[in-house]
């Protein structure tokens, strides 16, 4: 299996090599359970509490403001049930945006049918909450806002400073679900003004099944899980010590090279774009053009279904939506809720960049689809 | 550090070469999202298919009645949780031992202050629940049981088969926590009759952060966390590819080596027990003489406090009590409900043999733990 063409990023990514060396002694030597008093637990406690420092490093927080999950979907859901759990004697109204992946509408639906109301914001065309909407929605009772950073589909950033800061006016919290932007674009919890944020592992190059969540200090949250006390009660279980310390590696990584890595992405998936549009008449873009993660590309190709086009092109391995959909073959309700035409969002095809992306592949990718497409128009 | 003198193995072991091999490749190469429909996504997933047929063959159940999860503690939850909420309706009644692991009593607790009514069933002086007290106990309202197959601290196996038959006939579920048994004794999901069992991997030679939950077909069950469709709906999330693939792996190296691993375990075991009992007057064994893992001792050295042991004989690690509890510094609760003294309790040491232990281990643990018993003993 050749990687060359491997333009669906935002769905998973390797593991950076240099991750996976700073596993590789806690997976093969280092084995102590945390919560063991003996030297072999104390050596694997400092590794988990070095790890939440890089951790915290890359957002600009305090070291014992972190929890380990076991996933984004996990770190989503301490925030939007435990928040709620904390805080269902002050009232029982949740806010939440119209294009959140479904580890944020999933939790947010139990809690309707647990008797919660939640109100769920439109999007602009470009994907985009508005503030104003935000402002409208809150109430006297509201106690959590969850509106994630960057969408998965289409890469829109919200404005997330101004609708946590609205949130912060009227005392309500405010989470944010930045799996996808950690690694693509800097992330400060408090420019951002958030009190709990989400970040997955395996979306900036440590492994699937590790996922943190940001609790600002002070922050009212219940556990979902129970069990010993792990992660101050917020996380019980044995942790996940080689994962662990992977996330601190990948945090760290990129912490120090994300400038260089924004840029580059920014520069590659406009010179796919640049090569697709020039060939391919009426192409359109799902998404901000601007406001948006710079190695995000979701294109509308006219005249043809994302799905045959990417059959026509298999040297290509890029998703018609985010891979949590991709049994659904239904389309996709981010796209629909941005306004977007049922046969424009048949057209839509996700390409999402990553750091071992070469200007070749870039090449390669945009020949393959301008061939794929062609191909199908001239049925 | 040398990992010579670790007896500590009920609290976690160390990855086997073999599994960490199996890994591997998860961790440097293939890396693709189980969910994507593309080559890299379809290898991830048979990998993960393959995987689950391992931990099938290894309780001898369906493949797709393994549901993986991110380490027991959550197996655990999702069975009581999950059960629990699929089953309301039915009745709001539990029942559940003395003994068990945070990990289960911590949900049952939990419910409790959801307003659901958890019976506690004592177990004897050998840590043994008495069927008749359970048979006292079921009532037509009673949704589910949960009983540790092996107990963590002491070793003492419950009669499964029986506790479970009993709740069959009277319409309950039963749950088994077997996250100390698996590796260590056979386990048949069908002799044990139980519907729902719990697999922890870092007890038997996979890494930290990886667990299973069999879920025997047609058993009722909520998921306890809320996102994307993945593990049918019961566990969403990315899947953890790598340490799938090593539960996998050790799942398949345990079935082929078990009957071999046990009777070492339980030479060594003895062995050591007998070094021990012939050196110190009054040393006493906790737990059941005969119906116990093979690998697990439980002694309470006279006139001491465990912790003072220990710490006089540093290069042994092992712990008082297991690994969740290690700070609270209290006496245990295993041994408070088999009755034993707080004198006695206070003097208990927990010594757990594994796999890469070595006769030589055993002699020098013994000289090691009767030096400091003679030297505190003397004080």
């Amino acid at each position: 299996m050749t990687s060359a063409l491997y333009l669906d990023y935002n769905a998973t990514t390797p593991v950076a090599p240099e991750v996976a060396d700073a596993m590789e002694p806690y997976l093969r030597e280092h084995f102590g359970n945390p919560s063991s008093s003996h030297r072999f637990g104390q050596q694997a406690r400092a590794a988990v509490e070095q790890a939440r420092g890089q951790v915290a490093g890359l957002i600009g927080v305090d070291t014992d403001e972190i929890v380990f999950t076991s996933c984004a979907t996990e770190a989503n859901n301490l925030a939007i049930l435990g928040a709620a759990r904390a805080l269902h004697g002050r009232g029982r109204h949740l806010i939440t945006s119209a294009i959140e992946h479904p580890a944020v509408a999933a939790p947010m639906a139990h809690l309707t049918e647990q008797g919660w109301e939640v109100t769920v914001l439109p999007v602009d065309a470009t994907g985009r909450v508005a503030p104003a909407d935000l402002a409208g929605a809150l109430r006297g009772d509201t106690v959590l806002v969850s509106v994630m950073h960057a969408n998965n589909e289409v890469g829109t950033l919200q404005p997330i400073a101004e609708l946590a800061g609205l949130a912060r006016q009227r005392g309500a919290l405010f989470h944010t679900n930045a799996a996808q932007s950690a690694g693509k674009v800097a992330l400060d919890a408090a420019a951002l003004r958030v009190d709990l944020l989400t970040l997955a592992g395996h979306k900036f190059y440590a492994p699937k099944g590790i996922g943190a969540l940001y609790v600002r200090a002070g922050t009212p949250l219940a556990p979902v899980l129970f069990g010993a006390g792990q992660e101050r009660g917020l996380r019980p279980g044995t942790e996940n010590v080689p994962h662990i310390v992977g996330l601190g590696a990948a945090a760290e990584r990129v912490r120090q090279q994300l400038p260089e890595i924004t840029g580059r992405l920014r520069r590659q998936r406009d010179a796919l774009h640049g090569r697709l549009a020039e060939a391919i008449p009426g192409l359109v873009l799902n998404g901000h053009a601007e406001d948006r993660l710079p190695n995000t590309l979701n294109l509308a190709f006219p005249g043809v279904s994302g799905r045959d086009l990417l059959a026509r092109a298999p040297e290509v391995a890029a998703s018609v939506g985010s891979a949590c959909h991709e049994g659904a073959g239904a389309v996709s309700g981010v796209l629909g809720a941005m306004g977007v035409t049922p046969e424009r969002a048949r057209g839509a095809v996700r390409l999402s960049i990553g750091e071992p992306t070469g200007d070749d592949d870039i090449e390669a990718a945009a020949q393959a689809l301008i061939g794929a497409w062609r191909g199908l128009f001239s049925v």
